[in-house]
Parts: C-alpha cells; structure tokens; sequence
C-alpha cells in the first residue's frame, strides 16, 4: 500500500427530502447562486421548483445555466463563468447527474481564473481558487457529488479531458434516491456500468496490499451487480436506487483507489469514443471493459481475475486459473449485455474503424497507458477492434 | 435505508514519515498546541521527538497533558482544558490511540465551555463550540481519529460514558502504520477486536436496505480476521499494520452505519466492565460478543447470522440456518480465543458476579438497550453470567 491523502468534506444529506437542507448550505457561503442543469427534465418533474422553493426561503438570488450536454462542453463553462463574474455569483449548484456537476466545477475554477477556461482543464494546476460548488443528484453514475473531479469536451477539438482538485469537492449534495425514479431504463444501466467500471479501474491493479480496499471493491461490485437489473426492472424500488446512489459516490472518492489503484485503462480508451462519437460514456465502458479484461489476462494478471471471479461471482476457486478468469469475464460481458441491456459491440452503435488509429493515439497521449497493464497505441488500436465483432 | 448526514472532513494522511505533514496542519489554525499523550511510551519510541520538531520547524508554540488513562479520565479532560484556557492555546494535538484522541476531544469542547466539563460528557448538546484537534495514531481500534466521538470515564461514580459531536472530528490525523509495530501482542489483539465489534455493533442490525454498507461491514470484518493474526505473530508486517489501522477508522465513521445501524448492544454492556474493572476494552468486547450473539439468536435473527456466516467465513450455504448461524458464532469466539489469544471467559479476568446487577441496570440505563434486539437489564445479567463460564 503507497502513502496518500483521503479528504472528502462534503456533506452529504441522503434520504428522501434532504432537499430541505441545501438552502441554508448554501446561505453560509453566498447570497447568490448560479443552478446549473442538463436538458430540462427537472423542470418538468418538479426538483427544479423543489430547488427554487428552497432558495427563496433562505433569501438567495438566483441565476441560471441550462442545457448542458451530457459530455459537458467548453462552451457552457466559459458561459457560466461569463455569468458568475458579470453577476458577483459566490456559489455554483449543480441540479442534475454528473455532466451538471462536472460542469459546475468547471465553472467553479474558471470564475475566479483570469485567462481561458480551458486552460484549468488541461492543466489542473491553474486551479488556485473557486468558488463553492453545491449539488442536487439526479443520476447514479459518475460520483461526481462527493470528489473533485471534472470531465470537459472541447468538441470542436475532439477532446474530452479530465481535471480535478481538492478546491471543486462539493461542500455539500443532496442524495435523494426518489429524483432518480424517473431515469429511463438505458440511464440507469449506463450509470451503473459507469460506477462498475470506476470500480474495476481501482481494483485491478499491480499494487500489492490494499486488501481492505480490494474487499470494499467487492462490496461495490456486488450491489452494482444486485440492484442494477432491480433499478432497470423497478424504477421506483427506493432500495435498489438507494444502493446504488451511494456505490456510486464511494466507487470514486478515494475509498477505494487510495494506496492502491494504478492509473486508468478503459476510461482513457472510452473518453476517445465519446470525443469523436459521442456515445453515452457508461455504454461505451461496458462494450470495451470486457474486451479490455480479455486483452490484458495473462499470467501475470490472473491471480487477479481469480479473485475477482471467486470473490465476486462466487466461481468455485477450486477450478483452473483460467477457466475462473475466462469465466469471470463472460459473467461480467453478460451482465452488462443481458442483465442491463447494453449493446454488446460497437458495431451496434454504429461505429467503424474509421478513427481507431486517431482514437488510439490520442488515447495514450504520444506515450502509453499506464495501467493494470502498460498499453501501447497498438494495443489499444486492437481492443477496440475487438470490439467491432 | 433511513436518512441520515454523513460528513467526515478529516485530512488523513497515510503512510510513512507522513508526521511532516502536521506542522503545518496545525499552523493553520494556532501557534500554541497543546499534546496529549497516554503513558509515556511516545517519549521511548521516538514519536514524540519527531512531533516536536514539526512544531519546532513551523514555530508551534507546545504545551504537555501526559499519563491520560487507558480509558480517559474526567480528570484529565478538566486537567487540560485549564491549561488551554490559561494559556490561550487554540489547537489539541493527540499523540497516542484512542485514549489519548478522546481526552483531546472532550478537551477541546471543555475549553469553550463555561460549567465542569463532565456536562459534555453526559449532554452533547452543550457542545457548541470546540477548538481544532489533531491527531498522531499509535494504535489500530477505536477509530476515533477518524469521527466526533469520545468515550470519558468517572471512576469516582463508576461511570464511562460517550458524547459526541461533529466539532469534535479531527482536522487531520496522522496514519503512519510503522508507529503501531511496537504495540504488543495484547493489545493488537484487542485493538482488532475493537474494530470487529465495532462493525458487528452496524451490521446487525433489524434495518433492512443497507446492502451496501452490509457488503462494506463484511469488507471490514474479512480485513480483521485476515490481519490481525498476522500482526499478533509479525508486529513489523507494513501491510498487516497498514490494513488494520485503515479498517480501525472505517469501522466507526459512518460509512458501514449511516442509514442502517441500530443502537449499540455490546459496547454498553462493556462499558460497564470497563467502569467497575477497568478491563481493556478490546478484551470485554471479545469476551462478551459471542455470548451476546448466542442470546439473541432466535428464528426472528437467524437470518443475519446466516449472511455473516456464508458471506464472512464461507460457511456452505446449503446447510440448515441455525446450523450456519452457531458455527459462525463458535468461529468467532475461536478467532478471538485461538487466533487473537484473547481470555475466553469473564473468570479469567478473575471477574465474578458481585456486582452484575448493578452493571445491568447501568447498562440500560433505567430503560433497556434498543439494539439488533431489545434487551433488559435482566437480559444483560444473563449474558454477564454465561461470560463467567
């Protein structure tokens, strides 16, 4: 296990209601506040006025930022910093998954940067200050409501690049798991491959020792892999989108990566897909992480997926190496086809290997992935065209 | 799942020679500390002389509260919260386990309370203000580096109570696990059984919903059980060390409780051991928790001691519930007899039943104890007795 540093201070408010609370949050910091939100769909389901109602009775002014794409765009961050600056905006509150949130701390940075938004993107160093950032969940997906990381696309570029910083942690979000009632049945079951692989990034590593981590993956994975079809098949069954409202905040706060993740594999290799495609990023996780999985198995990796396979599908560890991992991994490429519904190849959505070379490249960045397990642009080239069948 | 807040903003930094991060942790917010420290073995070991220069290097200012009891005295806490008010020393630092964290704790909201500071210890709502506490952890179990909890004992009144407030969390802790390899076998032992009982004291729970957090219990339970032997036999084990020091403070934030637990079983009736024998606390917990589960074992429970027993030691799922539900409790009783070398009975602690009925209408404090299952304080008697077997 390597040295670290956990610090997560948002205040998390879970359960039905909780709404009640984000007004007086936000009060502490500010009188006025920027609700940043996606296409509208909580406009007509009520947590919009839900939000308003609580702003009003807590006295604070408020502006907003809507449309968002679910690939969160340049364009709206550099808008919503336009806005924070021109209005004397102390607070920024996201109302909706993590695209909105994202956003809003992109948001965050960019206010109280002077030169180009995108600047804070690619370098996160740039982020010397922001402004408080604030959320209301309507997605288990990306963990967004409780880190400091942001995701932004710069279409126009093909680029799709994370940034992160201990100052864009949410002080304070709202985990009502009734405002994910209305997720439709694709949103649900991208969101939770999502968390899934969040999880799969962390627990497949190199790094020796972090049991306890290793066993709170598990614990992830099991209730991804319980309450997803539940949420899919029961959209408004509390516990199922309780439980997975939570993994999916712990699948990315430090929890389980802290002393022991490596960097990642599949997100740097999907980011591409979405950039140039722009595919919903939990489907376009789900069709490359088996592939991946089956790409790196060797054996230097198997104890690992031996693991994985015994301890989290319950394959008897008595059986050969392989056959368990081999196993693993068709368990893991079926739930996400049949249990959640999710195409199995990109050929399904419609992609050819067109860009593979760009994409590959541009995944690894002029060098490699650094992972589980080191990856070329060859490689990568050739797991998504694994992907194709 | 019921609702509930969860806030743990603790910067914990984990790993070796992190010590260099508490100067200026603590410079943040005073230039005085005051160090509260147990029995002195800090002094032998180097610790102490390695805080000291931190303070030193960012001009700290120090002040000393040594010989806090294994269970912290009222005395102690009234001892230093006289020295922050005389001295205008704005910042606590615990070098030391749980003890220590604790005295610092009740210190630190002592210190901005005007009356006798055991009346925030039996009200934690007078706790409205409390100066900043730091901590340097030197022993894997009470988690108390890592919440607002604290556990003070009146021994001139037999009594050890628990207060608690989010003032009272930590600012940053101190997770070196090389500072636990020179803590005995005993009191490794103990340790870990504190952070088992802890888990065990969330996870059975009459709740139903919390998957997660049952997934994560287990998570931590197969941590201990995995560990702790190994640290008993090599005190020097980095990993053993580094897994156990993690699991002691996610056992006890929230994280395996919010949402689901009940209130506590075990550690009332403990307290009451600690207060009237001033036992180590590890011990009693050990001694009394399979006893605790073989009296509340009935066909309301057997269920969540047939998911502990297959899910934590893989006990074949096929067998008959009871059947599962016993061998899971005799395994547990043997993991702290056999494994951890803990006494296994009440008599060798040369405890009889003097003063039982006294502790068991303590224990329930003039009510009962609404836990996993109600019991009174007749209930409590006969579990105290079957100890002494």
């Amino acid at each position: 296990m390597y040295n670290f540093k956990y610090e997560v201070g948002t205040k998390i408010f879970f359960g039905r209601n909780q709404i009640v609370n984000i007004g007086k949050e936000i009060k502490m910091y500010s009188d006025k506040v920027l609700i940043v939100y996606g296409g509208g769909s909580i406009k007509k389901n009520g947590i919009f006025d839900a939000t308003i109602e609580q702003l009003r009775i807590n006295n604070i002014e408020y502006f907003e930022l809507g449309g968002v794409d679910p690939n969160p765009r340049i364009e709206s961050v550099r808008e919503g910093a336009k806005i924070c600056k021109e209005k004397g905006i102390n607070a920024i509150l996201a109302v909706g998954g993590g695209s909105s949130i994202d956003c809003a701390k992109a948001i965050s940075a960019a206010t109280k940067y002077d030169g180009d938004a995108w600047d804070i993107v690619i370098n996160k160093k740039l982020i010397k200050n922001a402004i408080p950032v604030f959320s209301i969940l309507t997605l288990a997906a990306t963990g967004s409501e409780m880190n400091g990381n942001s995701v932004i696309s710069d279409y126009k570029n093909n680029l799709k690049l994370g940034t992160r910083s201990p100052l864009l942690i949410p002080k304070a979000s709202i985990l009502d798991p009734e405002y994910t009632y209305s997720v439709p049945h694709k949103h649900t079951a991208a969101g939770t491959a999502d968390i899934i692989s969040h999880t799969f990034e962390n627990y497949f590593t190199s790094e020796e020792g972090g049991y306890l981590q290793a066993r709170m993956a598990e614990a992830i994975l099991k209730t991804c892999f319980h309450y997803g079809p539940i949420a899919c098949r029961e959209p408004e069954n509390y516990e199922a989108r309780a439980n997975l409202m939570w993994a999916s905040s712990w699948a990315i706060n430090g929890l389980i990566s802290d002393g022991v993740a490596n960097n990642w594999s599949v997100h740097p290799m999907e980011h591409e897909l979405s950039a140039f495609y722009d595919v919903t990023h939990g489907e376009g996780l789900a069709i490359l992480t088996p592939a991946w999985m089956r790409y790196v198995l060797n054996d230097k990796t198997v104890n690992k997926f031996v693991e994985y396979g015994t301890n989290v599908w319950g394959i008897d560890s008595s059986l050969d190496k392989f056959d368990i991992a081999n196993t693993a991994i068709d368990m893991t490429q079926e739930f996400f086809t049949k249990e959640l519904g999710i195409p199995s190849s990109l050929s399904e959505l419609r992609i050819d290997n067109k860009y593979f070379d760009k994409m590959a490249t541009q995944a690894v960045r002029g060098e490699t992935i650094k992972g589980f397990i080191e990856l070329t642009a060859e490689d990568v080239r050739k797991i998504y065209e694994s992907c194709l069948l």
